[in-house]
């Protein structure tokens, strides 16, 4: 029987998703506490990988079940033998033509930046920083002039092995409450680095480093050498997984306040 | 020349506000901190000394300047030598008359709670959690019960050292968010453990194990056993210290939506 499950990680702790030969990724720690639940090797598949320090409040991932258990149990029961920092919040019998990652029409990543002379204590790693103010309107026109299908090789890391730079990003939204911007990018498929990248070219025109219009330049250019450097993983969360209403699967519950709504 | 600092800082990785023999206290950080940017001992006092895993979004601190710097270096030079979870907020010259402690006014602490079957992984040790419904208006007239002037023995931790568990409980407040409970509580000072245990014994009611009026019994029977257990660290945020206008401090700023006003 395949299960699919939501999933919820901080993460710091981590170093990243995707499975590592010595341990400590995500992925690890989930498949280890679904092995001990299951008393068997389980492998999982995921919607999408995230870097080291990149969270998630709504990742999903499959697996094909050695053993059969209550579906509300590999829930309780795999979160008894995972760390804090990753829950499991929901679990699903999905057909075996369900795939986590290649079922996924589209991902959705937010980014919260605290603007404010002073770096994140409570938040630290868990929002990003930039200290000087910024101009919402020019990073809100900018964020607009990427939005549709383009070539993004101009926000796509040279590790990237994506077999093309063209992605569809359906939106590209940035707001406001109190001293945290938001920026919620949602796309096919994102290339690696792809949010960062253009949060940190965002961010550069936010500052009035540059005009709006450069945001146009940049993905007209295709050379990842003109962009802004990489922003820091710490704001960064995989809040969304969009798949067909058929294969039923369930709401997540409602995201920390920090990835709240904002005008 | 005496100076105030407002401080933010994630209790996790802390031993509690209080200097510690062996170091790993807040203060101990901060003092540290200071002590290197003045090259001098530098010791502080603070407005209230919260446990091991409590934040503070507000903390006041004061102290005498072994030497003289520019206001604003005071921040920025000793926020260079301070582990990530502790930031300077701002630094206020002040008058001889100011004491961080002994001139507070109130002091305010919000306690978060996240109301949801699986425990929180992005926000852990940043929330507490309870798994089963909380019925809000119960909770609302059981903490209108503790407002005013009362014996608070009843929530009161064996260890305290205060004189009197004689305090003046201004408001206490409960509101809901989404699935974020958060508890808001406003005194003149607290006693050890003080919040966590009302907020141990409103979960309590909450849950229906007990009826709002218990918590007027309680009170009434000044006996710690008869409360709920203390609550957890995680969710506690010391967030407001109310000083007379006449010492001009500055105001700090927005804090993390998850203390955010709720309804």
């Amino acid at each position: 029987m395949r299960i699919a499950l939501g999933i919820e990680y901080d993460g710091g702790p981590f170093c990243g998703w995707q499975t590592q030969p010595g341990g400590g990724a995500a992925q690890d720690a989930l498949e280890g506490a679904l092995a001990r639940f299951a008393d068997a090797e389980v492998g999982v598949v995921a919607a999408g990988r995230t870097d080291a320090g990149v969270h998630a409040t709504a990742q999903v991932v499959h697996f094909d079940a050695p053993v059969e258990r209550a579906i509300a149990s590999w829930v309780r029961g795999t979160n008894t033998y995972l760390p804090p920092a990753l829950r499991v919040l929901w679990a699903c019998s999905v057909g075996d033509d369900f795939h986590a990652r290649y079922s996924a029409k589209a991902r959705t990543y937010d980014y919260v930046l605290l603007n404010d002379p002073v770096a994140p204590a409570v938040l630290h790693g868990k929002v990003g920083w930039y200290h000087r103010p910024l101009d919402l309107e020019a990073m809100r026109t900018a964020a607009g002039m990427v939005e549709g299908e383009h070539d993004f090789s101009a926000f796509r890391d040279a590790q990237c092995q994506a077999k093309t730079p063209v992605r569809l990003l359906h939106a590209a939204r940035v707001t406001l409450d109190g001293n945290l911007f938001g920026f919620r990018f949602t796309a096919n498929a994102f290339l690696h680095h792809m949010v960062r990248n253009l949060v940190g070219s965002l961010v550069h025109i936010g500052a009035g480093k540059q005009a709006p219009s450069w945001m146009e330049e940049l993905l007209a250019s295709r050379d990842r050498r003109n962009a802004a450097p990489t922003f820091a993983p710490d704001g960064l969360y995989l809040s969304g997984i969009d798949y067909d209403g058929r294969f039923g699967l369930p709401r997540f519950r409602v995201p920390p306040p920090i990835l709240g709504d904002r005008d």
